[in-house]
């Protein structure tokens, strides 16, 4: 599937990209070292006495590896997609060291840019699940992407 | 000011941090490079050819620096704040090279939980904003901090 323009998306089209990424207990504590240093992102001992129990990811880090799983996904619009914003996102549940975690989009709403004629707004939900299946993460991209343009046949 | 209580958040509550944070752009790409490789996150030729017209961070990597700034932060809770999810994420404009972060928080909502005792529940609108003063991501947090324990006056 090559990239798509806006035409190319149907409410309630569902993708489930192949693409996975495991998490090690290295790279949760580089990440929270730069971006979220509290206890229960840096170490076994911070997790072991919080209310987690264990050393377990930042939600932002779950985040952003789901966004590296969206990014590889053969499902994306031509010149990427622009998140304008995501609504409702969730993590019921952490990511803890060795979770090998994949995502699930769903189409739910798309409708023309108002402001841009060349662009259309798609509403995308996305969940990210752990080797388990357990959801680790819920969220619903506000995405712009490009229209396709009008056929050349003058 | 030393760590909180659900009980020392007040709705209304503003707090502005004095923590600032600068973003390079190797940092930008590098963020990039290992969650969100598209065109316009890895380098200034992407940019420009993008609807953004240069380079510009990916959103999730200005979450991840707001992050950076209320852990930071000496508005915090005891034992760190528990992030539930977040509301209403936007990116009104991207955050670019050379661009100085801080933030603004305030508490728009509490509760007790229901189902722990000991814990209460936040509701924290976070705004980040460039030097400029323009605001590159706002967000509703929704957190869950300790109540403070009962008087031992057995």
């Amino acid at each position: 599937m090559s990239d798509r323009y806006f035409e190319d998306f149907a409410v309630g089209d569902v993708h489930k990209p192949v693409g996975r990424v495991r998490v090690e207990k290295d790279e949760i504590i580089a990440f929270a070292k730069q971006y979220d240093p509290q206890p229960f992102h840096l170490s076994d001992e911070g997790g072991r006495k919080s209310i987690f129990g264990r050393l377990v990811a930042s939600g932002w880090h779950t985040a952003a590896l789901t966004m590296r799983l969206v990014a590889g996904s053969e499902y994306r619009a031509v010149e990427g997609t622009i998140g304008l914003g995501m609504d409702n996102l969730r993590w019921p549940i952490p990511v803890v060291p060795g979770d090998e975690l994949r995502i699930e989009s769903e189409v739910i709403e798309k409708r023309p840019s108002n402001s841009r004629p060349d662009r259309g707004l798609l509403k995308i939900r996305t969940r990210t699940f752990n080797q388990a299946g357990q959801v680790v993460q819920e969220l619903i991209a506000n995405a712009m992407v490009p229209r396709h343009p009008p056929a050349d046949n003058a």
